[in-house]
């Protein structure tokens, strides 16, 4: 495929793309195919010879479109949002066309400086203290995704307090086997895979229903006792901003202050994958309180914040916490800039040490949306659920779990005749493939109905037509 | 951004790449900013309004190219390539407008079928036997980069161990404190890495410069006995196909037989990240020699097989080893495809949860290419390193220090008073900013000069004006 090859095919898929987006609304939102559909689709070989765009782009009709479950839809209600942008979009395309594996300040200084930039631009505009910005002691780094980021976390803190703890030989081996960390009955379960990675206990605390399912200080506080009775050793808390299932938030101050009592070595991570889009409106910046007993913060600008998957913001207030624990530089990547000191090396960050020009994206983002255009999607969005939430309340056939939190509403179904249905509502509705909602269980074993609005494409009309389609199976 | 003004700069962004392409040889390959350059050219927050795609673009210009070190120039001959294609570029394209967090079939099953059936596709291209296959008990999995891969193994291997080894309680806190994976002191630093965030020992083997470097058994062996006197527990082996420095191949039959003679339940790891797109073609099958023995497989079609960053194809011929141990399914992610078993769901095989839709540009530039399209490019890459050693084999000024493995050449330089030179000529080169090199040193302590053909925009023209460069330098 040589260039002009190129351009005819790339404008030919710009096309696509703006009709895929157009007609969002007309197709399905979850995928009608079955367990194994594409394999009858296609050969059982790579071809011996290459073939035509033609080729690809009729396959991508018939085989690949298919088979999508469409998250931009605006019948999309499910999980949380990973919104899109046509900003987001052409960041992603500059970024594909300047790949490499930019581990360094000088495999391309633009990915280290850009990332540094809107990372702080972020913190700015969320409202994180300034210890959280790159000019103090702290800084921001793009991760793939929450789940990396809790890794290199927990891996930071359990290696933060080994080294500190000044043990040595069999005693940090003995240390290790001990080391226990810590989140709520409701933090999501990529907690508890990053300690299954870093190879240590998980402890979860019980949060009570009566109080929104909060991680709050006094629960903790008895955990931590009970941990060291039992000989082992907390050194990692999770608090989240939004919960997965409920959207809870836990009560950070208190979840800090009793870390600090307790051990001043204990890393507090605070996971606002979802939540934390929110933080930029004003309204929601007391979610914030405490944050400053945080070692490191997590936020999705791929959940709710327009920037296609995949980025994950991470902050940290020491920097040296990461870097101390996470560099390796052999040889062949040792070069001036890093021997200077004058730059950061984001391989020293995160797990790989690859890594893609993510904050192009998010930039191009930044720049043609603005604070304002950010605060408008959100506040568009919690505004949906609202509406939502006012439609079903006034039908006494739902029963609201939790109050609606940020863009997610929660609630049961009922019969007339006063039987639970929500999981059949839930799977019948998602059976039709037109909407996709979630069916979780809460903590204390309630089967709810999660709705979540947050794409930019939902208009209020599609919000009514969920509730009707909701009351058509009731 | 409206979709007719997102079509109308889409446009425009082909045609920049396009052009950015074209001129790839006639600027610097490294970039010439220096550290902070950008924060003096970016305002220190975000905007208040959205701007307009022309302001952007203006920076992008300004602000953004010039900050790129270009891996895809064809004077980019440093580390291993990062290949980029236009098939490629197109298929990333697709991936970012049909964004979604695809971590479990239902959520895009198109994301997951097609990334099975592309990874048996290279499986078979590339010669693994048939039990890596996904219609075995193995199968393929498209992770962000080999340290990922690196990391999953090592995860996984350690969990198989602890479970098979029938330990309870604080015998299992025992025996996590005493395993030990095991790599040569050639392998990549992923493993390095891999072992921290696992949080296991790690040991190298030495390797012998006379024997090319390579990880052979009987070393292996007595460092297993070593290692099992001093109360440690060998767990995790890797050896590679094409280590980083000098791109050694290790002796696997050797390696995997010693494995299994000295405790079955060790896990083999293949980092074949640079050398694996070689076994594509006939002339390095051989290079396979005892993969029978090996656990896992992980090579990445972003170095040299021409699919752009991130895409690293991890292969296992038990895919349990990997989903018993990595596994986590919460109400939320529940569903009737995950719960029935007919499909993969790949948030088991890896770390984060949520995943891009990676196998689209690997199927577009598999279609595009095809076996002969992949085999002429190795083939063409070799054939420019063969042409660089013949250029640098004719004057004793170079001392090759390796024979040429695949496309790479390491060298030193003297002086015509014989004086080594090596150093200073490769960063010279590098200040230079048209050519870029690796200098590295071997693990005998020997300063080298690392050569790397590669990119698909690399002419014999580009090898001898390279020659030619350093002849100046000496």
């Amino acid at each position: 495929m040589d260039a002009e090859e190129f351009r005819k095919a790339a404008y030919e898929s710009i096309d696509k793309i703006v009709d895929y987006y157009k007609n969002l609304g007309e197709n399905n939102t979850i995928s009608s195919v079955e367990p194994g559909y594409l394999k009858a689709l296609l050969p059982e070989q790579m071809p011996n010879e290459g073939e035509s765009w033609d080729a690809v782009k009729a396959d991508l009709d018939r085989a690949v479109i298919p088979g999508l479950t469409n998250w931009q839809s605006p019948n999309f209600f499910a999980f949380f949002p990973a919104n899109s942008s046509y900003p987001a979009m052409l960041g992603e395309m500059f970024s594909t066309a300047f790949t490499g594996a930019a581990f360094s300040w000088i495999c391309s200084p633009v990915v280290t400086e850009m990332e540094t930039i809107v990372l702080d631009w972020l913190a700015k505009a969320i409202g994180l203290p300034e210890s959280f910005l790159s000019r103090g002691t702290g800084g921001g780094v793009i991760q793939g995704s929450a789940s990396e980021a809790a890794i290199v976390a927990v891996v930071a803190a359990r290696e933060r307090y080994i080294q500190e703890s000044k043990v040595s030989g069999q005693e940090e081996s003995d240390l290790r086997g001990k080391l226990v960390a810590i989140c709520s009955d409701n933090t999501h379960s990529s907690t508890e895979k990053a300690a299954k990675i870093a190879g240590v206990h998980l402890h979860k605390v019980p949060t009570d229903p009566k109080d929104n399912y909060r991680l709050r200080g006094a629960p903790l506080r008895k955990a931590f006792q009970d941990l060291k009775a039992q000989g082992l050793v907390p050194f990692f808390v999770c608090a989240s901003i939004g919960t997965t299932t409920i959207c809870g938030f836990d009560a950070i101050d208190e979840v800090g202050s009793v870390c600090k009592e307790t051990d001043s070595l204990i890393w507090l991570h605070i996971d606002a994958a979802y939540g934390g889009a929110a933080l930029i409106c004003e309204e929601y910046k007391d979610l914030l309180k405490g944050i400053e007993y945080a070692d490191s913060f997590d936020m999705n600008m791929h959940k709710w914040m327009l920037v296609n998957f995949d980025c994950s913001c991470m902050f940290v207030q020491q920097r040296t916490n990461l870097t101390d624990h996470l560099t390796l530089t052999p040889s062949y990547l040792r070069n001036d800039a890093t021997d200077s000191g004058l730059v950061i090396d984001y391989k020293d960050w995160q797990l790989p040490l690859g890594r893609r020009f993510r904050s192009l994206k998010m930039w191009m983002t930044m720049r043609m949306y603005g604070v304002e255009g950010f605060k408008n999607h959100i506040r568009r969005s919690v505004k949906q659920a609202e509406l939502f939430n006012s439609l079903i309340s006034s039908n006494a056939q739902f029963r609201i779990v939790t109050e609606p939190r940020l863009a997610l509403v929660c609630f049961q179904v009922f019969s007339k005749s006063g039987e639970d249905i929500t999981k059949t509502v839930a799977d019948t509705l998602n059976a039709g493939k037109k909407y996709f909602v979630t069916y979780a269980v809460t903590s204390d074993g309630k089967g709810i109905l999660r709705v979540v609005t947050g794409s930019p494409q939902t208009q209020d009309e599609h919000v009514k037509s969920l509730y009707n389609a909701i009351l058509e199976l009731i």
